[in-house]
């Protein structure tokens, strides 16, 4: 079989003639493993990760197609190394292998902090979905931080109706932070964990892999002492992010698994600067 | 264009040499359109769901394929009516036209219960993802019913080892009953809405959609005033299947999203048949 | 146990301090059976569907919490019948018992087209994930359309380098269509149907549940015979929507699930209005 | 405020008095970042994974519950280090800190294969989800190696009947294999890769992160010289199976995600032994 000898063209470099210009092209949900730093400005040497990667770029109305394997070698030439501060040679090598104004990055991956049980001191490890989104445009670079948050809510209209107890659950905590035109090699003065605290303290209690019995005792009473609605954990989380200088803007979102219904509920704030 | 000219063979029917026998060969996540009966053993006219289908046969070892086609027409013959009682002529058509000794069809849908609210008294449709598995062998009918119940349950370690208030949250029970050796148009004795029934009364409380005031104050000391760990429904539920009559068998499994935790906790029974 | 003589407060009728607004405060996830329509043009009288909704509302910055409960009577109110046309009285119902500015709907649900095969004539019911959202803000009411439609692709690229066969996959269309400032009970010029149309029409061949051989012939060569990368379907289908002016902007998502690859392949265009 | 200083009872110590045993209780969906050796007979180092663990015991009929935390601690004192050869000393420690006779571990991890590119030899990362099963009981411990593997797979009815072009689309194999009664650091005569190349050599085609145009046209000829039913793909991975002397037995499920039609095909194989 002689599979390799026919001369091959570049069909994507066709001209088109539809004159549609198209947003973002490329590939999504490319896993890879990495290393990612979650915090730029600590002294630490980052995580290994297991990350899950969209990269695309816009393509103007006349030609045919990107070239979607440019996009992986651009990745593994970063050889596995990735953080907020090469975000933008990273974004401009994969807009410059395209020929291309705008690109656009996108890394999920989970990352460990050690929680420390509260009255035991145990440590554990516990996991948090962040992702890191770099989108390159003309006049500059926007860096978005994200992080999802578990932590535990109590109803406070159950505790107030109620002789004894009060319901509560599960919730999760969706923050991003927004940093604008930005340069290569510009630190960012946020790292995740700092915005991981925030979320953790916008609830009743903070969650914990592990547990002993006069830490759960705590987290019990804690809670219970700290009743909050999402509308209450919405608007704590808020007023601290109101007073930080270090991002542009925030988006928001926390979502309740009720323990007494099988539907959920939610509380969202849009982006929004801070105050100061 | 001429597309339809071609004499075309049947590739499925031609001779397999390497001697393998495959135990299901068919289709899968194919969402049609049904009217299902939640309650054989009630007047009712049943409720329309959107269901997915797993259709399937055995191939003995000397034949290429199946004639996959054939498992959505047998289906679509049946006109979107199904219940466990006309489960054995479904599936001894879906058999007969694969000329196969076996056949297996799990029917997968969401179905509404209305819950009334504890005090209240209002009303409200309740979701449960509901399952009909039929089996059929040389020796008979297995038919299968399964149910996921959604309950609140409140730890009885952290009610007692704190001042106040205790952790609860949303968990899920998994019931599957089994039914031997059925024959076609046989009544089966038992329910879905009994076998959930079964479930909600083996957590803290059962969930509802709507819930007033009054409800809500209800539903939180009564689960206070029933702490269950994980270990206590799967008990509870197996003491009320092991007295019931109405089915062969049972499996079981409860899982709870630990509100202090961002991982799960879970309980098991294997295969087990009723005291009785 | 006397569980329900507590005199109850309304705990989120409370004065809140933090003079932080909300965007948006509701459930979601919450399940229900409904008629819905998907075709407005048509005299049909809709479909039985599962569907999961999200019901918000804004919140101002000095009110503690939303009352959760009206959300749901007010969907139950409703009986079960929905339709673009009676979205805007949907979401004033909404909005007014919360004494709210803003209401947000969401309404997801799967909706069945009868497909029929291109050779054999052979009908099957297709289900297609579908979504009407309603955003009632003081400068009138937004409504929005979106489907959820797969297409086969075949490879230009892999046909032209290639001495014969091309590789091809499942992809998945998204369409958005918005309609703004509507009014009540003012009419939608487009159906469900025929987004679902122009997205088939976009991509290398439509798919079909159920297809007899000379339909497969058919499926194969048609497909082999219009290639598209995923930036082609982009194009086709906005092509085909710049034309239409039955809406006023649309947004438009391809996924192609690369049967050479494990990761996918995509292509968008954001916000963008028809040129006519 | 004072959370500390009750005397603290343990409640999970208590007798029970249904008299109903347990399978399995435990923890699950645990999130903890490891490292895993994918080849027990190579002398690599392994690969830092980020691995979902499900840890359980069973209950026997008189004791109300388990440690939960506990199995949380024998987890973090293996220090993160995991292999099919420890696997012994993990369960008998998870075991005897509950005083149970039984202890289950299933560990679920991502785990990367380098891929060569079949023209260019370009070199990248392949992701194959893969899981570890330990099951000790009285008689002897069960290991379970499983893979998931994403292929190629065209239909051989589609490339016959059509006068040009063939339908294929990306498949997955799932392939179980089991160990009984091993002992501890006892070698695994087979490790994940080689099971791996298994599943790849049944389809039409692996798959590959990384192609350039001469690879993609020698995978879309290779694919289109070697059509595969999903009855055939199963058949060819048993056939290879079947010959296997690393192992005692082994359990099969291929599943086609049809490019044209929106549900998918599947064939399983359950538990059977190989002839050799």
């Amino acid at each position: 079989m002689q599979l390799e000898k026919k001369p091959i063209e570049d069909i994507q470099a066709r001209k088109d003639y539809r004159n549609i210009s198209i947003d973002r092209v490329g590939v999504c949900d490319l896993k890879i493993p990495l290393n990612i730093k979650g915090c730029e400005t600590d002294s630490g040497k980052g995580q290994s990760v297991q990350a899950s990667l969209s990269l695309s770029v816009n393509l103007g109305p006349d030609q045919k197609g990107i070239h979607m394997s440019r996009l992986l070698e651009t990745a593994l030439d970063f050889n596995g190394s990735f953080s907020l501060e090469n975000m933008a040679s990273f974004l401009t090598a994969l807009r410059d292998r395209q020929n291309s104004e705008d690109s656009d990055v996108k890394i999920e991956f989970d990352y460990f902090f050690n929680r420390h049980a509260p009255v035991s001191g145990k440590i554990s490890p516990q996991p948090y979905k962040c992702a890191y989104n770099g989108q390159m445009h003309s006049d500059g670079i926007l860096l978005t931080q994200s992080v999802v948050v578990p932590v535990k809510t109590l109803c406070p209209c159950s505790k107030e109706i109620s002789d004894y107890g009060a319901h509560n659950q599960r919730s999760k905590v969706f923050i991003s932070v927004n940093h604008e035109k930005k340069k290569e090699h510009q630190a960012i003065d946020i790292c995740l964990e700092e915005i991981i605290e925030i979320a953790e303290r916008g609830g009743s209690s903070p969650l914990y892999p592990l547990l002993k019995r006069e830490d759960e005792r705590h987290v019990t009473m804690s809670a219970y002492n700290k009743p909050c609605f999402v509308e209450d954990v919405v608007r704590n989380i808020a007023s601290d992010l109101q007073e930080n200088p270090n991002f542009d803007s925030y988006e928001l979102r926390v979502l309740n698994y009720e323990s007494i219904h099988s539907h959920n509920a939610f509380a969202t704030i849009g982006k929004r600067s801070p105050t100061t």
